[in-house]
C-alpha cells in the first residue's frame, strides 16, 4: 500500500487515512426500507447457498490454502518485484501464463511506462559520538549522495514545528526526525515531505525513524516526494531503535556525526503491465465488477503482505469461481496493478486508458490494507448501495464477517474512481500489526495465514459474485 | 542470558529451563507454622515502612527514572560489549569509576581471563534457485568458512531425528535446521547442537532457523558448542522468515544452494574483569547477600536488556541504598558479571576464587531474563526460607509484586552457587516476549521501560535490605 498519490487533477491529498481507516462518514443509521425493496432483500438473501457454497470450496475443499499455497510459491520464486525491473515483468508473465492454464478469460497485460528508481548500495554509518552502523532503507525516489556519502553533523527534531523553530541550526547538517508515532496516517507526513522540510533550511540530507509502531531493528522504506522549489537532498530512514538512540544522545549535549552513503538514482523508462483476467458475465458482460491488489512490491521483503495477499486473492477468488463454475450476469474483472508503490502508475495509466468505459463499472474493489483475518467489508457508496452491501454481508456469518464500515477511503489504486462516483470497498480485517511488517525486510510469508487468506478469498469471490450477479446494477452514488 | 553451561563438574546441562523458568519444584503448600515462627513473621512485617520508603523513592523520589537513565547513558555510550573486547574493559572502568563516585564500598574488579571470539565478516547468500542475501548472524565459538565461503546444497531437516532418517543425505551439504518453536528451552538445543549432529553426518557447515517465537526478520545469535568426537564446522543462524522460504522451496523438490562465508575464529586470551561493589555490613560485614547481573553482551544489539537491564538494577539498587543511608546488618555486594554470553566465564572464576568465603553467602539473587514489569521472585530455597521469601513478598503490594515460584532454576552466572545449596532468586516479571529480541539486533533501549526498571530497582534492593538485615541468617536448604 502506497498512500502518497501526486496526480495532478487530485487536490486532495490523501492523508486522511488514519491507522488505517480515518475519516468515516458517519455511520449514520440508514432507514433502509426507504431505499431498497422486500423483494431486492429476499433476491440478495436467495444467495446464500452460494455464498455458502464459495465458502465450504475454499475454506474446508479443494481450494483449502490454495490461496497461501500460490502465494507462497509465486513470492519464493521471484522476491520481491520493484517496479523498473525484469523480475517484475517475469512475475508478470507468470501470472499471465498462470492465468491461461487456469482457463481465465481476456487474459492480458495493458503496457504502463515506469521510470525504474534504483536503490543501489546505501548505507548510514554514526561516527560520532562513537563508530556504529545504522541499518537503513534510502526512500523511494530519493537522489543519491556522492561516491564517498555525506557527512554531517545531525539536528534531530521531533516536529516540523520544532524544525521551524530551530531552522537556524540546520544549514549544512543532516536533520533527523523522530516523532512519536501517532498512526501510519499522521506520521507518514514525516516520510513524505522530510527532505523538501530539511532541504528549505539549507540541510544536506534528511533521516526519519521509520514510519512503524514496532520494530525489531528493522528499517521500513517508502515514498517520498520533492517540492518542486527547493533543494533536493538523500533522505533515508533509520530504525526506530537507532533514532530513539541518537535523539537520547542529542538531547544529552553530545554531537551527533553521520556519514550517509546511497547509490540512488533513476533508471530508464521501462514498461510494466496491469495484469487483466475476467470471467465474462453471462448476461451482460460489458457490466463489469472489479476485484483487485497490486502485484508490484518494494524492493526488501517479500512482498508477501503488500501486496501479494490481495494480488493473491483477487486472483484466486476468479480462479475459484471459474472452477465452481458461478458465472455470474455481469463480468468480474482481476486487475493486478502495477508500479502501485511508486505512485500507482498502473492504476493511473488504466485510469486514462478506460475512461470510456467506466459508466459500466458497477463496483470496485482492492484489498491492499493486509490479508489477515476479515470480518466484514468497508466500502464506499451511496445510500441505496449501502443498504445492498449491508444485506450482503449479512451472508458472511459462516465466516464471522457480517460487520460492515462506511468509509469515504477504502482502497489505494481504486481511489480515482471512487472520487469519481464509482461505488467499492475494501477487506474489514484484523491487520492491527499491518505496519509492523509494511515496507520492509520483514513482509514475508510468514506475515500470511492460509486460514486468513481462504477466508478472505471466499469473503472476496461472494461479494463480486453476488454484485456481478443481481438483477438490477449496482446504484451509483 | 545464555543458557548453555559446560562446567566440568556439572553433568547436569541447565536444558530445563523451559519457557523461562520449568520444572517447578511443585509449589506444595507449606504449613509454614512448623518453620518460622510468629515473632520472625513479625520482624519481617516490621519492615514494610522501609520497603515503602525504598519503593517511594525509587518509583516516585528522586531515583525516578534513574535506572533507565543510567542504562540508556551506558549502552548508547559503549554499544554491545562483547567479552573479549577493549570495548567492553572500558565499559568495566566506566562501572569502576561511576560506582567510586557514588561512594559504594569495596569498589574492585576481579580479573577473569578470556578467550577472544571474533566474529569478523560474515554473509549468506541463497544462490539457487534464485539469488538472495540471506540475513544471518554466525554462531558463539563458531570456527570460520574459507575466504571464498562454503558453497553446498542445503538439506533442510525439521528435527534431529529426520536428520538421522535422512543421513545419508547430508554428506558435503549445507544441513539447515528449521524445528517448531516450542519454547526457548526446548528448542535452543538446535542452536547448541547444530553444528555436532550435522558434522557427524559430513556436513559441510549448518544453519538454524533463529530461535525466536516472532521475528521481523532479524536473525539470533548465541552460544553453540562443538561435541569432541566430531568434525568443527561453521553454524550460523538464519531469520525464521528465511529459514521457512528454504523449507518451502525445498517441499517443492527444488535445490537450494547456498553460499556460507564467515571470518569467525578465536582471537588471543584477554583479561576482562568482574565488577564488584558493596555496601558493608553494620553488624555482620562478613555476611553476603548478593544482587547480580552481567555487563557483557553479545556483539549485536545495545546489550541493553540482555543484561543491561539486569546489570544496572543490581548496580543502582546499591546506589540507592547506599543514598538513602540504608545500612543492613550485612554486607550487600553487586556483582556485575564478566563474559556470560561466552559461557559463564566470569562467573566460574569467582566461583574458583571465593570458595573460601562462600559459608559466608546468605543469598543470591540475579537478573537475567529481562527488566519487564516485575509480579514478585522466583527463588530457590529450602522448606523454612520459603517461608520467610512468603512473608517479604507480601510487604511488595505496593508494586503490585507480592507473587512467588518455587523453583530450581532461577539464574545464569548464580547457578554454580544454587547447586551448592546457597538459596537465591530471580524477578517474577512479564517477559512474555524476551525471545523477541534475545541475542538480536533488537536488544535496544527500546525494549526497556523506565517505570519497570524503577519497580525492578526497588523490589530488588527491598529484597536484598530486608535478607540483609533480618536478625537471623537466612537458613541453607
Amino acid at each position: 500500500m502506497e498512500i502518497i498519490i501526486t496526480m495532478t487533477r487530485i487536490f486532495l491529498i490523501l492523508f486522511l487515512v488514519d491507522g488505517l481507516c480515518s475519516s468515516f462518514i458517519n455511520n449514520e443509521v440508514l432507514d433502509c426500507e426507504n431505499y431498497i425493496t422486500k423483494s431486492l432483500k429476499q433476491e440478495i438473501a436467495s444467495y446464500q447457498p452460494i455464498v455458502d457454497k464459495i465458502i465450504n470450496e475454499t475454506v474446508n475443499g479443494c481450494f483449502k490454502s490454495s490461496t497461501y499455497n500460490e502465494l507462497a510459491y509465486f513470492v519464493d520464486k521471484f522476491g520481491y518485484r520493484f517496479a523498473g525491473t525484469d523480475n517484475l515483468e517475469n512475475a508478470i508473465d507468470y501470472m499471465l501464463e498462470k492465468s491461461k492454464l487456469k482457463k481465465l478469460e481476456n487474459v492480458h497485460g495493458e503496457k504502463v511506462a515506469v521510470q525504474a528508481w534504483i536503490r543501489g548500495q546505501e548505507s548510514a554509518t554514526l561516527l560520532q559520538p562513537r563508530r556504529q552502523n545504522l541499518p537503513m532503507l534510502g526512500l523511494g525516489l530519493s537522489i543519491g549522495t556522492p561516491p564517498e556519502g555525506i557527512t554531517a553533523e545531525v539536528l534531530v527534531v521531533t516536529s516540523f514545528d520544532e524544525l521551524e523553530s530551530r531552522k537556524s541550526e540546520a544549514l549544512g547538517k543532516i536533520v533527523l526526525f523522530v516523532p512519536e508515532y501517532i498512526s501510519y496516517g499522521k506520521t507518514v507526513i514525516y516520510r513524505s515531505k522530510a527532505a523538501s522540510r530539511a532541504a528549505k533550511h539549507g540541510a544536506v540530507a534528511a533521516l526519519i525513524r521509520s514510519i512503524t509502531p514496532f520494530s525489531i531493528r528493522t528499517p521500513h522504506t517508502g515514498m517520498q516526494s520533492y517540492d518542486a522549489n527547493v533543494t533536493k537532498i538523500p533522505v533515508a530512514a533509520l530504525t526506530v531503535e537507532d533514532a530513539h538512540m541518537l535523539k537520547r544522545i542529542s538531547d544529552r549535549g553530545q554531537k551527533v556525526v553521520v556519514n550517509l552513503k546511497m547509490e540512488a538514482h533513476f533508471g530508464d523508462i521501462k514498461t510494466s503491465r496491469n495484469t487483466i483476467a475476467e470471467l465474462r458475465g453471462s448476461e451482460k458482460p460489458e457490466k463489469i465488477v472489479i476485484i483487485s491488489g497490486h502485484l508490484d512490491s518494494w524492493d526488501v521483503g517479500q512482498g508477501a503482505m503488500d501486496d501479494g495477499g490481495g494480488a493473491f486473492i483477487s486472483w484466486n477468488a476468479l480462479v475459484m469461481l471459474k472452477a465452481l463454475n458461478l458465472r455470474p450476469r455481469r463480468t468480474i474483472r482481476t486487475i493486478l496493478w502495477t508500479a502501485e508503490e511508486v505512485g500507482y502508475v498502473g492504476a493511473k495509466q488504466y485510469y486514462k486508458d478506460h475512461k470510456n468505459e467506466t459508466q459500466n463499472w458497477n463496483f470496485i474493489m482492492e484489498s491492499d490494507e493486509g490479508t489477515f483475518t476479515p470480518y466484514g467489508l468497508n466500502y464506499v457508496s451511496g445510500n441505496r448501495g449501502a443498504c445492498i452491501l449491508e444485506e450482503v454481508v449479512k451472508l458472511f456469518a459462516p465466516l464471522n464477517a457480517t460487520s460492515s464500515l462506511r468509509s469515504d477511503y477504502v482502497g489505494s489504486d481504486i481511489t480515482l474512481w471512487l472520487m469519481d462516483g464509482i461505488p467499492g470497498a475494501s477487506l474489514l480485517q484484523r491487520n492491527e500489526n499491518y505496519f509492523w511488517f509494511h515496507h520492509s525486510p520483514g513482509d514475508t510469508m510468514d506475515v500470511e495465514d492460509p486460514v486468513s487468506l481462504d477466508k478472505n478469498t471466499a469473503l472476496w469471490a461472494a461479494t463480486a459474485y453476488i454484485l456481478a450477479d443481481l438483477k438490477e446494477d449496482f446504484p451509483r452514488n
